[in-house]
C-alpha cells in the first residue's frame, strides 16, 4: 500500500489516502518521494477544469526522490538513485516522435496525474524512460519544480536553438517566468522581464533580468518596438498580443508556454514584413530534461521555493491558489 | 525620357506615359525591360488598396531584361548583362538585417512600384544591390514571375531549412501555389496540394504534387490529421485554420505567404501539444533570389505563363483580375 493525499471530488480538500499500486511493471520504477512541487496544473486537475480527472485524485508531478524499486527490465536505475519525475509518466517509445527523441510529443504519452496517482505520496511510480537522474550537486529540495515549471521554459531555448547573443523577453514573472529569467541570463542572453508588479520588477532584476518593462504601460511596450528575438509568455490571460508582436525583431518569435484558453488573434501582415513566428510548446523530453538539470547544476540555478510539510498540503494549495508565492510551492514529503 | 504605361488614378486604365528619370544614381542600374510579370500586388497598388499609391502609377515588379546603364559606383554589372528585378528596388545596406544578408527585412527597404515607376515600361531603374543576374540557361520569357511570386514561396523553404524528407502541403494552386509545388517537388519533398478546383487538382499532380486534397471537403482535411511538416498558404481568404493546424505533424508550421487581411484566430493549446508554429514571410533577399534562380535553372523550373504584348496591358490586367490564368501573366515588353 502507498500512503498518499487525495481529493475525493472536484475541488475537495486533500485527505490521507492509501492505495495498492499492484505489481511493479517490468519497465517501471518506484520512487520514494522526498519533495514534490505544486504546479498550477495540479490545481486545474484537482478542480477537474480539463474534464479528465478521476477521483480519488492524488496530485503531484514535480517529484524529487530516490529509486526504491525497479522493474525487471529496467537497467538504467538502481535502488537509491536520486531522480525526478515530471508531467509525463510514460511514453510509447515506438512512434516517430519517440524515435526522434521527442518523447514529449509522443501521441500516446501518459501523464503522471491523469488516470494515475501522483507525487503527493510517500511513493510514486512511472516508466523508467520518464524518470531522470539528478546530478549529484543539484539539491533535491528545489529540484521538483524543474521537472515541470523549469522544463516548460527551458525547452523552447533548446528547441529554437536560442543563441547566447539573443535578446529575450519573459512575460509574467511567476513560477515559470522566474525560472525563465534565471535560465536565460545564465544562457548568456539579454533578458527583459515584462511584469505588472513593481515588486516583481525589482525581483526580476535580482533574478538576472537586465531590464524590466511595466506590462500595463502601453507606451513603454510601444517604445520597445523591434527589441526581442524571442518572447516567452508564461501567463494564461489574454494580453494585447499585437503590441507584443511589434516588440519582436526581424525573425522574432512570440512563444506561449502558459496555457492560454482564449484564442490569440494574429494579424498575418504583422508577422509577414519581418518574418515573425508564433508558437507554443509543452514540457520537454527526458533528454532535454537531463540537459536542463546538468545546466542548472553547473550554474546553480534553483527555483525560489516556499516549503510546506506534506501534512500541510491544503495550506500549501491555498497559498498557491490565493497567495502570490515566491515563486514555487514545494511539499516536504519525507 | 522613359516610355511606360501608367494609370492616372485609382483603378484607371493604363495609358502610354513618358517620364524623365533624371540622372542615374551612383549605385543604381537601368534595366532595359524585356518581359514583366503582372502580380496581384500590381492590381492592389493600381487600385490604391493599401493607400500608398501615387499617380501617375506605372506598375510592374517582375522584371526580366538587360542592363542598359550602370551608375558610377556599380561594379557588379556591365551593360548587356541579363538580370531581373522584383518587389524591392533598394535597401539601406547598413542596418542589422542588411548586414546579416536579410536585405528583404531591411527597415528602410524601397519598393519597385511605391513612390517609383515600375517595369511596365521600356526601362526601369533600381539599386544594383536589388538586381540579380539571370543564370545563362534560364529563359527571360518566364524569369520575371520568379522575382516576386517565385521568391515568395521559395524563401520559406530556405528560411526554415526545409529538408527534402519533409512532407509539405500547399494551400491554393494559383500564381504562387503552382510555383511552390514545382519548387518543393524538385527539392525532394512529398508535396500535397489543397485546392477546391477539380481541374486544378489534376494540374497540381502534373506540376509535381504527389497528392491532392479537396479543400472544401472537411472530412478529407480531418483525415489528413498529423500529415505535414509545413503548410504554405498562398491564399488571401480566411479558411478554417484550426482544421489545417490539426493536419500538422509534431513541430509542424503553418506559414502564410498570401496577404491575408482577416486576422487568424489561433488556439494556443492546439499549437502547444505538438510544438507547432504559425508564421509569415515576405519576398526573399537578393542572396536567396540568386539561390532560387540557380536552383530553377538546374531543375528547369519555370512558371507557367500566359503572354501578352505590353500594348495589350489592359487586357492582361483584366485576365488576371477576372480570369483564372494558368498561372502567371507576363507582358512582352520588347
Amino acid at each position: 500500500m502507498i500512503k498518499a493525499w487525495a481529493a475525493a471530488e472536484a475541488g475537495g480538500e486533500l485527505q490521507p489516502y492509501e492505495y495498492d499500486p499492484g505489481p511493479l511493471g517490468a519497465h517501471d520504477v518506484e520512487i520514494e518521494v522526498e519533495y514534490c512541487g505544486i504546479c498550477h496544473s495540479d490545481l486545474s486537475m484537482l478542480n477537474n477544469e480539463w474534464g479528465m480527472t478521476s477521483y480519488p485524485f492524488v496530485p503531484g508531478h514535480e517529484v524529487a526522490g530516490r529509486i526504491s524499486a525497479v522493474g525487471e527490465h529496467v537497467n538504467k536505475f538502481s535502488v537509491g538513485d536520486r531522480v525526478g519525475l515530471g508531467w509525463h509518466s510514460a511514453y510509447c517509445n515506438d512512434c516517430h516522435s519517440c524515435m526522434e527523441g521527442d518523447h514529449n510529443l509522443c501521441a500516446d504519452v501518459h501523464h503522471t496525474i491523469v488516470g494515475r496517482h501522483g507525487g503527493f505520496a510517500e511513493k510514486v511510480r512511472a516508466q523508467a524512460a520518464a524518470v531522470v537522474k539528478l546530478p549529484d550537486n543539484l539539491p533535491a529540495e528545489t529540484a521538483g519544480p524543474l521537472f515541470c515549471g523549469g522544463i516548460t521554459v527551458f525547452n523552447p531555448i533548446v528547441q529554437f536553438d536560442v543563441k547566447p547573443t539573443a535578446r529575450v523577453a519573459v512575460i509574467g514573472i511567476g513560477g515559470l517566468g522566474h525560472l525563465a529569467v534565471k535560465f536565460l541570463s545564465k544562457w548568456g542572453c539579454e533578458v527583459t522581464a515584462f511584469t505588472s508588479s513593481e515588486a516583481k520588477r525589482t525581483e526580476a532584476l535580482a533574478l538576472g533580468a537586465h531590464k524590466t518593462i511595466d506590462s500595463t504601460d502601453k507606451n513603454a511596450i510601444r517604445a520597445a518596438k523591434n527589441s526581442f528575438d524571442l518572447i516567452i509568455s508564461t501567463v494564461n490571460v489574454a494580453l494585447d498580443w499585437g503590441s507584443y508582436i511589434s516588440t519582436l525583431r526581424p525573425k522574432g518569435r512570440l512563444h506561449f508556454v502558459g496555457a492560454l484558453l482564449e484564442p490569440v488573434k494574429v494579424n498575418v501582415l504583422a508577422l509577414m514584413d519581418q518574418q515573425r513566428s508564433i508558437s507554443s510548446s509543452p514540457v520537454g523530453s527526458p533528454a532535454v530534461i537531463a540537459q536542463m538539470l546538468d545546466f542548472a547544476a553547473r550554474h546553480d540555478i534553483q527555483p525560489e521555493v516556499e516549503m510546506f510539510d506534506l501534512s500541510d498540503v491544503n495550506k500549501a494549495i491555498e497559498r498557491l491558489e490565493n497567495g502570490s508565492p515566491r515563486y514555487r510551492v514545494v511539499l516536504k514529503v519525507k
